[in-house]
């Protein structure tokens, strides 16, 4: 079996956490609320993990909260700031282009909301965000960055408007952290450890301590997780975030410009486009859309051929609806593909990419009767 | 350093779990929802693992659900269920000693409810249970057996009488799983892997086809684990109970011998109660009380003697309250300390703990001053 290129929103598991799991398997397996030596160890292990995540997050421990997932981390604080500020108001100000989850989540505290609409770079309207915050507001939700185009979001002049306004701003950084600087301009910052190699079954949220929450549901000790995490997870979240973080400016660099060549691969392909902004985006993330190409059956052809790419919506990438990021932006929606280049991406991966595109999309068109246009 | 004996509720790591987790870090750490080989791969362990789990629980695997821990379980089925059938009652039927996360849960859906008493052995009072289904009621909860003092509950007529009453029955059976069988009398089965050496992170919900549930919160692609749980850790989960019901009767029949042993050693300690049923109980679970004892120091004490224990009320040992279990079954509710033995335990682990127990009770009781009485 020849090796695989493995291009999808989830990266790999880095061997530090692959590592760093294994060794907290043997050594906090236990319950770390609980006062015997085998609890206060993996009690250990949780705050040191956590001491790890904070620092490179830019907040302090107590700011940061563990939860099962980034989706039960957006569904969470959307709901808890929106019940801690329900006196002010209920509406909650976000992006059209956000992911599903905060879109779902913001819907079930303000079903008669509306998003706020992007530019066709997939930049929010900041004169349309400032309009919307005129209202009394719960909370404004905006991403740092577009987990299928890229494309980065004005937040310091986002935040300066919610500042005004009195308004919390949740800046989901899921694709984001690990990669680039995501910056102070946040009151509340959703990180999500799949995107930069740690391990799934964890996310993270820090509170800035001037936000008021109030958890909704049945009261647990840990109200952002009821009956905790893993901390074996937790560990390998830290340790792959440290590992990463060392090098990120150097693997930022490396990948813009692999993701140059993937452009200018599929700048040969007729009838394909790619949304977004080339320059002010993240590093290793490019969205293209096929015209006569059905996106499912081009993620077959690639993998067929030894890519692995991830499809449709970076959200809800298996219901295979138009995505809503695409839609927002109001460009092409057929067939279109997200690629998400890990960490450790290099040259041959990109080679083994542009040589494959072509032939799939011809491929592809063919089998549906576009070949020949 | 010497070897510990380790009595906790959370059992130590089966080997079996530790290689499956390891296994699935390398072959499942991609998103079971995509469609590319590797999310595939992830995808095929996962349904392996549900497969394996939904065999020992005694459902279909389209019948077991995932989520993110027991208290998770808990507090979703309790919602989930209420909200299906909030048309019928909203009153949630449950014994009084039921775990916090449960009766947190019941009082979320029905704030002006309480529980129905239990006999001073800790079975529920089935008079009063059926009494208590005259009304109409969204669900009854009823634990399979008690995780702090090991008492089996009479499900056969409680479910009896749920069944009459048209009323689902959730069972609670997060102490049993794994020690014992758990039959069929439940129309909403809650298990634990943690009570059976699987990692924390994962809980597991098998609910019948004929009850009717309904996600409360944003809707999401795995309503009950929003975001998805951690393959490598659901590998896990079924790995031990695989490993550990093969040799099940022999484990029950060994631990329920050295828990007799334990009681033994305990009678010739004065002041001590041992709430519950010797007999018609889990093999492996003992609570005791000492009188003129803070648990906590017991605990302590304890542990620097290379013994590992619970204290306080199994579901909220931090907060270090006076169990809610106790209370309600009228018993010494000062200085209580539960033991669990896991699958391993031998006579040298009650051997080290019976040496160790009555020295560390007269150095607790002689601290507080209470020595010579």
């Amino acid at each position: 079996m020849t090796s695989r290129v493995y291009l999808d929103a989830r990266a790999p598991l880095h061997p530090a956490a692959r590592e760093a799991i294994i060794a907290a398997l043997d050594e906090g397996w236990a319950d770390p609320r609980r006062l015997h030596s085998e609890g206060r160890r993996a009690a250990r292990l949780a705050d040191d993990a956590r001491q790890v995540l904070a620092e490179h997050l830019g907040c302090a421990a107590a700011e940061l909260h563990v939860t099962p997932s980034h989706t039960a981390s957006l569904h969470a604080a959307v709901a808890a700031v929106a019940a801690a500020r329900r006196r002010t108001g209920t509406r909650v100000v976000h992006s059209a282009v956000e992911r599903a989850a905060l879109i779902t989540a913001a819907r079930t505290v303000d079903p008669d909301g509306g998003p706020v609409p992007v530019h066709p770079d997939g930049q929010v309207d900041l004169e349309a965000w400032r309009d919307a915050l005129r209202e009394p507001a719960a909370l404004a939700a905006l991403q740092h960055a577009n987990p299928e185009v890229g494309t980065l979001q004005p937040l310091a002049q986002a935040h300066a408007a919610t500042l005004d306004a009195g308004v919390p701003l949740l800046v989901d950084a899921g694709a984001s952290v690990g990669h680039v600087d995501v910056g102070e301009d946040w009151d509340v910052l959703a990180a999500d450890p799949t995107g930069w190699g740690g391990p799934a079954g964890v996310g993270l949220l820090a509170i800035r301590r001037r936000v008021r929450t109030r958890s909704v549901g049945p009261q647990d000790e840990e109200p952002w997780a009821p009956g905790g995490v893993s901390v074996p997870l937790l560990a390998g979240a830290a340790a792959a975030l440290r590992a990463v973080s060392a090098g990120r400016a150097e693997a930022g660099r490396r990948r813009r410009a692999l993701i140059g060549r993937v452009r200018a691969c599929l700048a040969g392909i007729p009838d394909v486009d790619i949304p977004g902004d080339a320059e002010h985006s993240l590093p290793h993330v490019l969205t293209f859309s096929a015209l006569y190409v059905d996106g499912e059956a081009l993620l077959t052809e690639l993998d067929r051929r030894g890519v692995a790419v991830g499809s449709g919506s970076a959200c809800t990438a298996s219901t295979l609806e138009p995505s809503h990021v695409l839609v927002a932006m109001g460009v092409l929606t057929h067939g279109n593909v997200r690629l998400s280049l890990p960490v450790d991406a290099d040259e041959a991966d990109a080679d083994r990419l542009c040589a494959a595109l072509p032939d799939a999309v011809a491929g592809v068109r063919s089998a549906l009767g576009a070949g020949g246009l």
